[in-house]
């Protein structure tokens, strides 16, 4: 998927929801606990309830990694099931991952290759050398972090040099350059909603995806006004808000509830900002 | 194991030898691909070879994860294996992880529960509450990295303050106050050796992981002679330069000839140092 292909995704569903599927098993409600593999039944009902509000999931690695072989084999029945539908729907791994060169070959090809994955989120701290491998595919994306949500975001991302330019400034405008936006995009948390204002002035192009609105407190209205651009530009997850909404046999119907509430608020801010 | 143990390890073995189990199925010798498992089997020899001479094995899960849900069954077998031999060794999970708090927990139940690693690799990009929930288990480990081996460690390592420090001085100087010696140590490239002296007077006790020696280039006499402390402080990986020795039947007797070789170097080291 391109650039223009995300925004066109964007533009149908009228949304830029990215749901993530940050599943832990110990959170599943009890009567799925006893399905063969609780996880992919759990994502499969959240799919099935909220695919026609949402442009992307987001499976975080580290929940399925926490379940060994058999969370890895979830990982790749969700992915498989989501490609089954035949819909265009943007599927990224979040597995902020960043090694030297022969190393992110592999985790390339595990992402890439090995599961149809159309984007995966990298750490920069160790350069561009750690991305290269990645921007190798066409029609793939690197999702590099910029700005987190957390509170310890601060402790190096602010890291300032003597004119004043912040680490997370020198990660955008270094990689900017090198690879363009039909490949590359910027983790900024939502809760940093004002700093996409700068974010904005050296990317101003480039697609951000934005965690943090929900569970971690930032908001939608906030990122929307100052990270949109011409081609909406955003994708804004949210995890726990949706796929926890209840805990209950009725998990699903109430994600899809959330899922609904979201898109919706986010039809109203693409309608005034005259992108659809 | 704790910083004493660890440096007692290093006495009884003479080494300070960490073997990179990078294990690339397509790099295995053909006669062991009709094997159920290969890359169990290929590590199986690998240790079994190299054990007299080294103090801990590092496998990137990167190479595990091109191979998914076998890859991680292949990982799990490697370090039951290795546990089932009763020695004491340490063992890294290099996994370069890095992500908010809850997450971060995934991980750390992924790495310290699930398996029985002994340490993990961390990147220190998004502050140090990416880092805390792995210090909560006793006992256990986490690496950091500083300043990396690769070329392009210098895109945001190098990252200068007002006053002329660098990030990774900076990733140095605010961790090592987070945590003690017992449960933190740092990467440090062995391309980058002269470094080790303006490290070492930022973080004079702590261990380091030294990578890069052998195919990247790196020497371990340079390594040793800036970066040695008073309970050795360093481990020095070295992964293809040991486990692709050969690639013909005798694979695993080239692994351990290798080995032994830089084992021999190392106790030298030791010795001149007065360290045993």
């Amino acid at each position: 998927m391109n650039y223009e292909q995300l925004f066109s995704l964007i533009k149908q569903k009228k949304s830029f929801l990215c749901v993530g599927l940050d599943t832990d098993i110990d959170k599943i409600p009890d009567f799925l606990q006893k399905d063969e593999d609780p996880v992919f039944a759990f994502n499969k009902a959240i799919v099935d309830a909220t695919l026609p509000f949402a442009v992307a999931y987001k499976p975080n690695l580290a929940f399925y990694e926490a379940n060994g072989a058999a969370g890895w084999n979830s990982l790749q029945k969700t992915i498989k099931y989501i490609r089954s539908l035949k819909q265009p729907i943007f599927l990224i791994a979040d597995a902020k991952r960043g090694d030297i060169g022969n190393t992110s070959a592999m985790y390339a090809k595990t992402f890439f290759e090995q599961m149809d994955f159309d984007a995966v989120t990298l750490s920069p701290y160790m350069g561009f050398d750690t991305i290269e491998p990645f921007l190798k595919y066409p029609g793939k994306w690197s999702i590099l972090l910029a700005l987190t949500s957390n509170s310890s975001a601060s402790d190096f991302q602010m890291f300032e040099n003597k004119t004043g330019k912040k680490l997370f400034e020198e990660v955008l405008e270094q990689t900017r350059s090198h690879a363009n936006k039909n490949q590359l995009m910027y983790v900024v948390g939502a809760t940093k909603a004002k700093a996409l204002l700068d974010i904005r002035k050296i990317v101003p192009e480039h697609f951000l995806l934005v965690p943090g609105v929900g569970a971690q407190g930032g908001s939608l209205q906030e990122v929307a006004k100052y990270g949109l651009n011409k081609s909406c530009g955003l994708l804004v997850n949210s995890s726990r808000g949706i796929i926890y909404a209840s805990s209950k046999t009725d998990f699903a119907e109430a994600a899809g509830h959330k899922a609904k509430e979201i898109q919706t608020e986010m039809m109203q801010i693409l309608k005034i900002n005259n992108l659809l």
